[in-house]
């Protein structure tokens, strides 16, 4: 069988159990999760197993202790993995919620009804734990899951995916409600990308190649997670000192998300005032800064940013800054460099703030927070398949509801169309 | 300049407009409608004129009458245009709504507002009116349109676009907020569907080879208007005389659009005394019939369906029937041959019609009505720029809240995640 057929015969398959499930209920859907956390906790050591020969060879090709510890399954994070399939299982079920009805003038009945999307492809170069999440994610939201993680992380992954069918089996579900792609044929992804008639979406995670090869590979729909190049911008009327604060939390707490904070982007008549005081704490907090001539000329320690990097994402320790001169120029600068992820604005004056959140076309935009607060548990969704980057469909961060589609539904007794 | 340079020029210009088109107010983009409802009726003459131009030549390239028909602007529909606009004009504006707003517990709050998707490119064969209809409902919804229509009503589209365009102009709006691209060149719709950086939804209206050449060659997300396969159960719990009345309706009230019915399914318990009388009713309404050995046997005047018959969109006064052994073999035929797009079941039992609309997975379930309803005006969403039969972003009947999208907008006062 060659690599197209194989594809193909996974994504059948697949296609196959949505009839099954689409008409399980919330209570088996349960049932399989809990079976799925416990059978995590008693298959540990199969995990750690399988999760030593991916961390074996990541060393021999010469995989960085960063990524190295990244892709570990320590017995915390197979503990983690198992409590978070548990909190999926305490979400509400979004299938069969009917999220509006209405009544028409001839009597008929109108409504739209949440259903499961069908396929999902998911296609992410991330930690194992993403395997796990997805797969419970989808699962809950009655859609079946084709995966194909990162070749670093094969084993470990396929691992975890054995555990998920085998439960689903001992509940009576069949295994294919979850699929592995494999990892090893590069052909495979390019195959799957045209089973239109099999897959519903195909969702990628990752960075520019992979996300440009799905963009241009897929006649299935594709709701990206690309980067974030977030802003804050520092307006005249700011507090500056939660201008500071924000500042600094948005770009340290955590830079390696997609939602950390990028560029800063500060009002001329605060520059001399603010620029010393942030410079000074984010050079302690580590954080290392490129920015615009105006910006050196305050802060002479700052090196200088070159065009491109006002469209870098760092996810890193590093910072570019920019003075502007007005809120239009902000706004502007915005617009033309940013990934439309998360941008955010400090502000006490109330007309700048209501301009800013009409004006920014981002998937956040936020007044006086960090932008690390893009987030799905953050905003109270739940749970998260990850970050969207697309406007179509989803936009921002993705929960169980974001998994479903909903289908119109009528009611009658009898009416013709006249 | 080659065709790639002039697509890209327009949709450069398009996407430029997009700042702008954000920023307009309810009161502004009704002042505009209503000015190109007040020039569609001024220059009518004009329009008429480009519009014999398409008629002379589609008589001489041998359009039918029946295409002909559909291609001529009469004085009457030039006002029906007008009064469309008119309409489009009285509908509520969905820019700017927040759906939903929520207080999270470090009382940051966390809602979801619509906003414009941006730049939409609309590739369409359809009567001249759609480039009207689809410029107009783009604009309310704060978005920038690229026009495609068909080479047969070429001078009518442009007639109309530039009709639209000068009453932007008319009123202080950049004309380019609607473009065309033109109809001569067909490599325009191949450079057009690789600008992923201008575009942000492109929808094609059409056939199957304008839909599939859009899903095999765009790196844009794309929702699909395509073909309806609807069917009718008739189950053996039905009232026969509704049945019958909605058969006859769903097939010849209007064949020729996506939701007429395709294929009737008629429980076997009940076959021997419904189908006489709805192949008789259908014989008088000049319907052609064609079906499976069991309907012959019950009824020798209707032709033998081939298995290709299941899976085809007559659009004609033409009807395919199969007798079914049960609910299941019915809702196997629909999942099997059907397009998903509107199914409907007759029946007077309670247990049996729910089951139908949660195991049936298309865009409109219906219960006891004709296919015919599922369309944005009879399902009071207003007005619709089409049918979608893809599941992502928008399912069946697509209003103007369907040109939207949501951004998550987030309000707090110094939150810092931890």
């Amino acid at each position: 069988m060659d690599c197209n057929q194989q594809v193909s015969a996974i994504v059948q398959q697949a296609k196959a159990c949505c009839v099954v499930m689409r008409q399980l209920g919330s209570a088996t859907k349960s049932g399989v999760l809990l079976e799925v956390a416990r059978q995590i906790r008693s298959r540990g050591d199969f995990i750690q197993q399988e999760n030593r020969k991916d961390l074996e060879f990541g060393r021999s090709k010469g995989l960085s202790p960063a990524l190295l510890e990244r892709l570990e399954l320590t017995p915390k994070r197979i503990e983690e993995m198992a409590t978070g399939v548990e909190e999926i299982v305490a979400l509400p079920d979004p299938v069969g919620e009917v999220t509006r009805m209405w009544r028409r003038p001839n009597g008929m009945q109108v409504g739209r009804m949440r259903v499961p999307l069908g396929v999902i492809a998911i296609i992410y170069e991330s930690r194992p734990n993403v395997t796990i999440d997805a797969a419970s994610l989808c699962f809950k939201s009655g859609n079946v899951s084709v995966l194909r993680g990162g070749s670093e992380a094969a084993h470990s992954n396929e691992a975890l995916i054995s555990v998920f069918r085998r439960a689903c089996v001992a509940k009576g579900v069949p295994a294919e409600v979850v699929s592995s792609l494999g990892t090893t044929e590069r052909d495979a992804v390019q195959a799957l990308l045209k089973m239109d008639a099999y897959v519903d979406v195909v969702i990628p995670r990752g960075g520019k190649s992979l996300i440009r090869n799905v963009m241009e590979n897929s006649t299935i729909p594709v709701i990206k997670h690309y980067e974030g190049i977030c802003h804050l911008f520092v307006d005249r009327a700011a507090d500056l000192e939660m201008a500071l604060r924000l500042t600094v939390n948005a770009k340290v707490q955590r830079p390696g998300t997609c939602n950390a904070l990028e560029t800063l982007l500060v009002h001329r008549e605060v520059a001399a005032e603010f620029l010393p005081k942030v410079c000074d704490a984010l050079t302690q907090a580590g954080v290392q800064m490129l920015g615009c001539e105006e910006t050196r000329s305050i802060c002479p320690q700052v090196k200088s940013a070159t065009e491109e990097d006002w469209s870098t994402e760092y996810l890193d320790l590093i910072l570019s800054i920019r003075v502007v001169r007005d809120f239009d120029e902000a706004v502007a600068h915005i617009e033309k460099y940013g990934s439309h992820h998360t941008d955010t604005i400090v502000t006490r004056d109330w007309e700048t703030a209501h301009r800013f959140v009409q004006q920014v076309d981002s998937s956040s935009v936020m007044v006086n927070v960090s932008t690390r607060f893009s987030d799905g548990f953050q905003y109270g969704l739940g749970a998260e398949i990850g970050i969207s980057t697309d406007k179509l469909h989803a936009r921002g961060p993705m929960g169980l509801e974001e998994l479903t589609t909903q289908k119109f539904i009528v009611f009658g007794n009898g009416q013709e169309r006249t």
